[in-house]
């Protein structure tokens, strides 16, 4: 009995040993396959032709290794079964994406929400809606979905949300509340979830980071900087993210700028969100802030399936509003991007004293006004940190901009896939049937 | 040629996980040794042979193991032989310490030096003078020393000191300033280091949060705050320390209090330091500061050889005068203290919501002054985190006080040590001889 227990989990590693290597180096021979990774060409052998089976990968052309032998045939991952859904609650819209093994992105859709005037549970309907469009839309193009990963605006300890302070939310198991989802989303094909539903609940700021990491341009050392209604940031140390005790690092938002400034959400007084936050940032250039929230249901500009990663979910209207006043050199908008830059050099230069970052990656509002924000922020940074610090960390604007969190939430699920395939093909490899 | 060198690599790693195991386990018998590690027998009887000889374990027992046959001797670390040096720098005074390897304090000393008034030739000169006579004290004690780890008060990143600003210090390459040492610490007996003296640098922060860790009674995840003439702090996550990306994390001393606050020493302004640092408070308690300093070469009272940790490496005069008048209720000393507890508290709440501690360690001079400071610190904290965290996290003393530095830098290299005592036994095994 132990001994077959070894056996499993010998081979569940294996498993994982192997497909992660196919992402990393693929197209790949078995024959190179069974030389990095030590394993004999029998069982590499074994595992490739019970992962292309569960149709995670696939054969993609011949290669001659060299004068040696015949020519391989080349392994890749496949996008064609394999997918993960990425799920977001933040305070004025939903977001759902779907990412295929290979990271591509099969489907996207986000809807403006103004989460704030809805309870949790109403919340949740709205997102299991579009859940369940998503789920349908990917199973008609032949995907099984593995799990999901729900992005929620505040820090999350065990799948508990502590408190989500623009939400008015505190203290909401938001995946007991996603259960009633399992019974929703119909007939599962084999191949996916058994049980209930899998929605695990990760703090926003923290999944845009990963998102960066594995969608994005940034390098493996960055601070990624989630600009919404709150502001949040992920730290990513040799391309590991840094989570502090409780999972609940990277509050940005309520780094204190000035100790007696504007009372904020949190209970404190003068965070970098009453300066730099989406609605401050509004509300400082004049732009009237109940209009700029479409009607609940309303799909945002630039939503919809098939978009790819970098397109934006979509610009709120007082956000492109502000950006065409950007643009036109308005003043009271241009002087709300200084103040806002400032801030954001302030709190920044704490982080850096504190954290250590290597580059800083403005995203969510901060890549649109990236142009108008960054240099005040810079020039607050150099000028406080520059005698202290050889080099002052670099700011650069990220190319996913409010999407990030979405895809690293899905990102999340497929890290699991490739470190144990294992898990996703017991109860998931499809009868062969004839063919 | 590959196997020898797999060979070497084995028993070095092998050599490594015994002592290890002795050290968590200790007293323990080489039979449950071999069940611990899943070594032979015979190989763990081998490795247990070649580290009494080198002097890091000892025999101090017999310990029967249930029933079974007959009782088997107990092995623990022994402090007989191998030591490290720790040694700071901080802007008032140079400090020595030497530890065996069973983390007993074998010899402190601390001299008060005005290191701001000396170049960095200058105070190392003074420092391999107290280096000097510690090695011979260790010597004459029959130990011999592994290797030495200087603290220092500023960010260091491959053995360059970027800057400490409150000694007035730019990239000064510590390390290499100390090469004169090799030559003035006489002969070495076998078995201690075979080139240069070893010094490594490191960040005194960093290393007073590694001195709490193995010497103090803090769990292993927590923030300790060294409160000096600067501020610094080292995360332990884990029981690891969080060093950032490029070891420069935790410089709490230049978050950010107030943005337009008194100009700093780093070139900010309303840095932590101008609030809470030792010179901000005694200027704000009204005690005259060029006095509070001995002139160089005066020994601080409480130092010298043989004080147990705990004990406190000595005050300054002009703290124990701020101590005295707090006890007395003076009110402008109660006023520096409630002032500089206020900024800790806005400086700690950025730091909890970027790094999210467990427990706050209050170090250095915030040890003597914990009555005082940590009331207003932990108010402040409570009234801006309260509400969005569930818990704040503790303020707990040091018991190490000013002394976590140079503790932790002679633990960093005992650690080592223990990871792989082959190092220090290849040139280091003495000659048995008759015995």
């Amino acid at each position: 009995m132990t001994q077959a227990v070894r056996h499993d989990s010998m081979r569940a590693r294996n498993l994982g040993v192997v497909l992660s290597e196919i992402r990393r180096s693929g197209p790949v021979t078995r024959a190179a396959l069974a030389e990095i990774t030590g394993l004999t060409k029998t069982t590499v052998s074994k595992m490739v032709g019970d992962l292309i089976a569960a149709g995670m990968v696939t054969e993609t052309g011949t290669l001659r290794d060299g004068e040696r032998g015949r020519p391989g045939t080349t392994l890749a991952l496949s996008g064609e079964r394999v997918a993960a859904l990425g799920l977001e609650i933040n305070v004025d819209y939903l977001s759902v994406c779907v990412v295929d093994l290979t990271l591509a992105v099969r489907l996207r859709c986000a809807q403006a929400v103004d989460n704030r005037a809805c309870t949790p549970a109403e919340t949740l309907t709205h997102l299991r809606k579009l859940i369940h469009k998503a789920v349908d839309e990917a199973r008609a193009a032949g995907l099984t979905i593995a799990g999901s990963t729900l992005a929620v605006p505040g820090p999350v300890d065990g799948g508990l949300l502590h408190s989500a302070p623009n939400l008015g939310w505190r203290d909401v198991r938001v995946g007991d509340l996603m259960d009633g989802l399992t019974g929703e989303v119909g007939e599962r094909p084999p191949g996916e979830f058994p049980g209930k539903f899998p929605v695990e609940v990760e703090n926003e700021a923290n999944l845009a980071a990963l998102g960066e990491l594995w969608f994005g341009s940034a390098p493996d050392d960055f601070l990624h900087v989630s600009g919404e209604i709150g502001i949040g940031a992920g730290l990513v140390v040799g391309g590991t993210l840094f989570r502090g005790t409780r999972g609940l690092a990277g509050e940005l938002g309520h780094v204190i700028v000035t100790p007696d400034g504007p009372a904020c959400r949190c209970g404190g007084r003068g965070c970098l969100e009453q300066y730099a936050g989406q609605e401050a940032l509004l509300r400082a250039a004049g732009l009237d802030l109940p209009a700029s929230l479409p009607a609940p249901g309303a799909d945002l500009p630039g939503s919809g399936p098939g978009a790819g990663p970098g397109a934006g979910s979509g610009v709120p209207p007082a956000l492109a509003e502000l950006v065409r006043r950007l643009q036109e050199g308005d003043a009271s908008a241009l002087r709300a991007c200084e103040r806002a830059g400032n801030a954001l050099g302030i709190a920044l230069t704490s982080a850096i004293n504190l954290l250590d970052p290597g580059t800083i990656v403005l995203g969510g509002v901060f890549a649109p006004l990236f142009p108008w924000i960054s240099g005040p922020a810079r020039d607050t940074m150099a000028g406080r940190l520059g005698a202290m610090r050889r080099a002052v960390p670099e700011l650069a604007v990220s190319r996913l901009g409010a999407d990030a969190a979405t895809l690293g939430a899905a990102g999340r699920v497929l890290q699991r896939v490739v470190a144990d395939p294992g898990r996703h093909m017991a109860t998931g490899r499809r009868d062969p049937g004839p063919r």
